[in-house]
This record gives structure tokens, sequence and C-alpha cells, in this order.
């Protein structure tokens, strides 16, 4: 590269930079948002980060990235295609590009009448007013149909909105992928409803909040993450928050009467915190400073959460140290018992509590829901029923009021109509498939797990999957890291053996 | 004001309200870095502060802020000099006026350096190693001069620095009122040398951090310190801070050997906020949303700290609720002798641990030594020694080396040399004036003290200083509320009755 085009690279990773900054400084806002801000705090907060997303905006959109990216691109088209030059480039154009298509009036329209919605639906949840989120959803679900034709020539009218989270996917790759996978969970939750119901009251017990923290920094602190790079606080609802390269922080809540609820959400963040924090150090403060996809960020908050902490190995090793921090609560209850309790398999009505098995189908239902909506199918009236009647016909379960059918997950009202569900399922399916391949590659890791020692597992993922950052797409990394697009094999496996010892199904 | 003139206004207004947000922002992270961060979080948060230093350098020197005030000139000339718009032009002319003198390289540079001379600070003060600082020192003398001579016109160099912090106060109003406190100090603290020392030795038992941080914060809620507008956390050194109009934050450090230490810090911090939170609402996002100056906001940190919190009237309603918070610790100890303790008069090397008497004199000479430096009198080379000659002969101490000599303050090492100093005893001076004001205008203040009782005191202060934020100078506010200048008495009175009674000098 000769020092005129040094000299433009230069400038574009310096801008980019900015906008990179800019983000890291409206995560902190956000996270002390629902961290430590006293009440009253919270008027100046929603300007404050508006004034920053603008600052952002308008650089994502300067003209000058444009041309840099432009007089960059032979010397992008003369890599091959893995180098990190053009994987940043790439990346970069992608942003870029999708920024300039939406007109700045139409992003600033959106992002305030989304901060509204988000509030009207704060507010409407608790009273189970569906009555009061109806007009904004009307406005969300017509905007995102909009923002879908700013990228005209998709096949589905989800598609644009799909490949702002999980680039490359599309309905028609989902769409089937999803019924194949429920059609293969559905017996499986029927035979397993016909099983005796797991004991899991003990559970229930008072557990009290310091230990179960200190507890679960322990586990977490084993699986690699680093509390100098990173931190643990308590809010409503948990998540994984990155500053920069070196400050990935996330959060957790803590029910004194729920054992697993703190103990999984702080594998789950920890896992998501991991792929941020095991990104190659060189791509620190640029555009592949974050995760492939929202599948593949899922794939690795649900390996370390769900296969890895809710394996019988993992609690071989952990169990007489959870009993030792609850001496009392825990002295009744065996490993096995512990295990088959935190796996218990139950059709409810709430996502983020379900279970391994039946999780998978409330993100079907909202996937469809999702497509219906924004093909014209489904109106927003009918929306809160045609939710009932999802959950009747696939969980066999109806919830008494919409608090918990409709109105129960905040995303339709904090961003658009679209794209917003498919990556928790996509990452389930993607964490088995990993997860196989790293046990291939070195099949000592389930006895490690069953040791505590997760060096191997967390090594492999780092080299295969986190230091890459979002260099590759989510299929291309399947590809290069198991040989295989994405394919449920492993994940009916894993679903199957797990599920079937559990419940003595063989 | 017609149409135009106040459509101008409001875009002024508006692009003001940016820089403001800018500011608070910054806090938040500043806030964060002394709190929460994670160690490796510090690399990028450097970078996040400049940035966001530099946007908003850039919006306070836009010309079109000039424009603006330029064009809303005759409007403002046509208002009262105390009516608000008067002020609100006022006062961002001013800020625009100093930001645009000061060449944005030199602003860039002085930022840079600074950062790197507090780093440099940060390793060396642990080490005693003046030499490592002494380059860093030796540059920012330069630039504080040359910073200076962007103001030609001045009488001392030292004139336009203290401007930045006390505005309208000058080297020539100043050096003779610190001449005058000094030699009425001088045989105040000869007298009490010559007394028993009181004994102290019971604040330096074991007080745990949990109940030492409950019964200050319960203080302070009784001052009026309002928790869904701020909150308190731990940081090395005390702070206060101001994210927004109704976001103000402070912090402590606890140490359990010593009660005194974040017990007066809490007041002295919440005194700071109060001040902040007391600002009339309709300023709130505007220029005039800050203290009138250094000087004043010292005055109101003192005046809670000492005037309030070490009187005896307020530890004859308190200490009952402190000997029960701390009833081990405290059986053998009454009143009297604790009221003694927290006012213990003793010379010593540090000026944040010094009592109220020998404080300014720890003040004093660093104004003084700053004054040499920039007059050119006194070399860096020379600065550790004379440091260590002024406490010889004021305060009959010295340092054995520089750690607690010339590096024990953070100031010269985070700024220009000049102007940082002079507000901590202007403070002192003025919470006396202020408060025998207002004991003045409502003598039933000092009982409600004697009762736990502050809202008198608190009301007072807030209509006749808080609300009116950075609307007056400190001369205009002294003026208004206390109907005379800058005046010792009050300040020589009050120290002379109070260490009169405890140390039985009469």
């Amino acid at each position: 590269m000769d020092a005129v085009l040094q000299a433009k690279r230069n400038e574009l990773m310096a801008r980019w930079q900015e906008i990179y900054d800019l983000t890291g400084i409206a995560a902190l806002l956000n996270w002390d948002q629902s961290t430590y801000m006293p009440v009253a705090g919270g008027a100046v907060r929603g300007r404050q980060l508006a004034l920053l997303e603008r600052l952002a905006h308008e650089r994502r959109t300067d003209p000058a990235i444009g041309r840099l990216l432009d007089e960059l691109q032979p010397y992008a088209e003369s890599l091959p295609r893995d180098a990190d030059d053009a994987a940043h480039l790439r990346v970069m154009r992608k942003i870029y590009e999708r920024s300039t298509r939406i007109p700045a009036a139409f992003a600033a329209e959106f992002a305030e009448h989304t901060a509204n919605s988000y509030m009207a639906w704060v507010a409407a949840r608790p009273q189970n007013d569906f009555a009061a989120v109806r007009p904004y959803l009307q406005k969300t679900l017509e905007m995102s149909q909009q923002m879908a034709e700013f990228f005209p020539g998709y096949a589905h009218i989800a598609d644009p909105l799909i490949d702002f989270a999980d680039e490359g996917m599309t309905v028609a790759m989902i769409r089937p992928l999803f019924e194949e996978l429920r059609l293969a969970l559905a017996p499986l939750v029927a035979t397993i409803s016909q099983r005796p119901p797991v004991d899991d009251s003990f559970l229930r017990r008072n557990y009290p909040k310091a230990q179960q923290i200190a507890f679960g920094e322990s586990v977490i602190r084993a699986f690699g993450y680093d509390f100098s790079r990173g931190r643990q606080d308590e809010t409503h609802h948990p998540f994984m928050t990155k500053f920069a390269h070196d400050d990935v922080r996330i959060t957790t809540r803590v029910d004194e009467h729920d054992l697993g609820s703190a103990l999984f959400s702080t594998m789950h963040e920890a896992g998501h915190a991991l792929y941020e924090l095991g990104i190659d150090p060189a791509y620190a403060s640029t555009a592949l400073d974050t995760g492939a996809s929202a599948g593949v960020h899922e794939s690795q908050s649900r390996l370390w959460e769900n296969i890895v902490g809710r394996s019988r190995r993992f609690w071989e090793h952990y169990y007489p140290a959870l009993q030792a921090a609850f001496p009392a609560q825990l002295a009744d209850v065996d490993v096995d018992a512990f295990h088959r309790a935190v796996n218990r398999v139950s059709p409810s009505l709430i996502r983020t509590e379900a279970d391994e098995v039946t999780y998978n189908l409330h993100v079907i239902i909202r996937f469809g829901l999702e497509l219906e909506l924004l093909e014209g199918k489904l109106s927003i009236d009918d929306l809160p029923e045609a939710w009932h009647a999802r959950y009747q016909e696939n969980l066999g379960v109806a919830a008494p009021d919409d608090r918990d059918g409709v109105l129960q997950d905040v995303h339709w009202f904090g961003g658009p109509i679209g794209g917003s569900f498919q990556g928790y399922t996509l990452g389930n399916i993607m964490a088995s498939q990993f997860y196989a391949a790293a046990v291939a590659a070195h099949p000592a890791i389930e006895d490690e797990i069953g040791a505590g020692r997760f060096t191997t597992l967390h090594t492999w993922l780092r080299d295969n999957i986190y230091r890459h950052g979002a260099k590759y797409t989510a299929q291309e990394l399947l590809l290069r890291v198991t040989g295989q697009p994405l394919t449920l094999t492993p994940y009916l496996t894993y679903l199957r053996t797990k599920y079937n010892a559990i419940y003595g199904l063989l």
C-alpha cells in the first residue's frame, strides 16, 4: 500500500473510531440509566442519548466516509476476502450504505417514535392496557414496512429487517428451518408432558443475594470472564454492554426465592461478554470489534448458559460448592435432583423463563406473527387474539391477559417489527453446532467441564469464533468452523440426548 | 421581543444545550472512571473524554454562536442587568469570548499535556519522584504563562487564570486579603499551640463502613439533599459532579479507622450538591445552571461541613444518634469531648486533612508559590525547597519528602499553575459572611440546627444564593445578599469565637 492510500486508510479508521467511541459512550449512559441513575435523572438522559445518536449518525453517513471507501475500493478488491483490511472495508461499507439508505429525517422520527413507544409500553404493560399501545404499534408497523422499502429488491419484506441483525439470513432460509424445528420439538414436548413432572420446588427456597452473586461470579471467573476488563451490576433486566474493547460489563437480577434466575442469567450474559472480550485486540475500536450477528452472539450466551451451565458434568463439579454456599437450603437435594430441576421442561407463558425445549416455540410464534404483520395478513387489532391462539396451539397454554401475551416483550415497543426474534433460535441451533465442532476437535472438553475447567473450550471458541469479531458473517463462520452450513442436526441430537436422559424417555 | 429575535434566542439556547449535554456526559464518564470502571477501561476512557471535550469546544467556539450573540446584543442591552435573559447572554458571551481567545490547537495541546502530566503524577507521587514530573511541570508553567498572554491587559499575569475560576477576582484584591488573614491566623495558631492538645484518639477506633455511610446519609438527607436527584458512591478522592439539573451526585471515601473522614467529606460534598440542586429550574440546561464561582461553591461546602457540621449545636442534636450507631466505640466519649476532637487544631502537612484554622495557611502558601512561579521569580527546580521552607515558616512543620510536599495536590498536575487554590480560602471567608447574613435574617436558624432542623437555613441559602446559579458574580452576590463586599470580619469573628470556646482562650 502506498503512502497516499495508507493516509486515506488511516483517515477512514480515525473517522470510524469516533463512531465507535460515540457508541461506547452511549452504552455507558444506558448502563448508568439501568444501574445507578437517580430517578429524576431520566428526563435529560433521553436527550443526551439522542444527541450521541445524532452525532454518530452524522458520522456514519458523512459523504467523506463514502469517498474514502470508494477511493480504497480497488485496494479492498486487491486483497483476499479474509484479509483483515478487506473485512474492515467491507463491514464499514455495509454500515455506511445501510445508514445512508435511511433518510436522516426518517431515522430521527423513528428514534423518537420508538422512545415514545417504549415509554407507553412501560406504562401500559402493568395495566394490561393493549389499547394504550395500539396506535404506537400501528405506527411502528407502518414505519417498519417503510424501512424495508428503503432496501428494494428483497424477496420477503422482512428480509432487510432480518439482515440488520443476522446478515445474510432470509425468510426463505429461516422459515423452513424453524418449521422443521417446530415439528421435531412438538413430539418431544408431548412425550415429556406424559412423564411425571420434575420437582423444582426447592429452587424457590430463600437464597440470600450476596451468596448468589458470589457463587455466580466464581463460575464466570472460571469460565474466563476477566473482571479487570468488566464487572457485574444489578438491573431489572440482565444485559451485556460494551463501552470499549477492554470494558465489557454484564448485569444480573437477583430473586432471593429463585435460585436459577441470577445464576443462569449471569452465565448467559458472561457468554455474550466472553465473545466481545475475545475479539482480536488488533480490531479494537474498529467496525470489526463486535460480534458477527445476533444469532452468533446468542449462540455463545446459550452455549455457556445451557450446554455448559445446565449440563450434568458441570454440576458434578460445582454442586458441592453450591451446597456449601447454601447448606441449609440444599441439604436434602442431591446433584441428580438439582440437575433435573434446572432442566425442568414445562410449557409456559413467558419466553425469557422458558426451558430449553419449549423456548424455541416462543420464538417461532413471534417470528411467524412478525412476518404476517409485515405482509399485511394480520392487523395490529387482531394481534392480541392471534397471540393467544398461537400459544394455545403450539404450547397448550393460555395467557389470562395481554400483559403476559402480546405485551410481554419489549422488542416491538423499542424497535422495528421484524428481525428482532429469529436470532434467539438461530443462536440455539448454532450453539450446538459450534459446541459439537469444539468437542470433535478436543474430546477432553467434556471431562474438563466435569472437573470445573473451561480453558480448552474457551480457547477453542476464542481462536475459532471470538477473535474474528465481525470479520465473517454467521454463515461464513459456520462453514469455516464446523465445515457445514447452518444445520439442525447437532441441536436436535443435543436436545434428544439430554432430555431423554433426564426424563428417562428411552 | 419580536418573532425573529425570539427565533435567534431559541437557536442560541438550543446550541448551548448541546454544550451543556456534552459536558454532563463527560462528567458521567469521569464519575464512572472514579467509581466503577474496571481497571482496563482506562485506556479508551481518556480518548472518549477528549472526543467529548473537542465536540464541546467546537460548539463553544462556533462562529454561529458569536453571530447570534452579536445579533442579540441590542436586546441584551435593552434589559436590566438582573433580567434573566441579560444574564444568559452575558454568561454565554463570557464563555464564548474566553474560549475563542484560546487557539484550538493550544487548547488541544494543553488538554493532552495535562492528561499526560496527571498520569505522570499518579505514578510519581507514591515513589516520591519529583524528578519524574519536573519536565511536565515546567511545560505546564510555560503553557500557563502562555494562556495568560491570550488575555492581554492584565495587571498581574495570574489574573486571567484566577478569572477562569473566580471571575472578577485579581491578585491585587486577593493578596492583601490573604496577608491580613495570615497575620490574624498566626497568633491564633500560636496561642492554641500553647494549650494542651485535644484528645481525638477515639476517632481512630474501628468504625464499620456501613454504619458510617448510613449515618452520613441520614445527616445530608436532613440537610435537604434529595436522593431522587442524586446519590452517593465511594471513590478514592471525594467529589461532587453534575450530569444534568436533576442528577447531581456526590462521592465519599471511608476509612474505618477515621470517623471524621467520610462524615465530614459527605457533608462537604453535599454542600456543593445542595447549591447545584437549588438552582432555579428555569435555568436548567443553560449556561446559568452552575455555581457562580469556585469561591462561592466552596463557601457552600464549607458552610455545611464546618459552620453547621462541626458546630456545638449540631452535635447537641446528632451526637446521641452517632453514639447509637457506634455504641461501643463512643461509650466513654461525651458530646463536649467529641465536639472538641472534630475541631482539633494542629499544624500538619496535608491540606485536605487540615483543621479550619490552619487550612488557610496551606492555601496561602500555594497561592504565593503560584504567583512567584508565574512571575518568573521562582523556578520549577527550586519549587520543592521553597515548599518546604514555607511550611516551616508558616506552619512550623517539615515534610520528610516531596510526596507530602510539592507532590501532594493534583491541581498543578491536572490543570494550569495559577487560579487553582484561591477559591478554597475565598470560600471559607464567604461562608462566614453568608452565614452571618442568614442568621441576621433568621436568628432562629441556630436553635433549629440544635434541633436537627435545617429548613430555614437551606431555604434562605436557596432563595438568596443557590437559585441564581451563575447569574451573578461572587461580588455581586455578596453585595446583594450581605450588603457588603467581600470582608474578613465575619470569618475572623467566627474562628475566634469558636476556638476561644473550644480551647478556653478567654
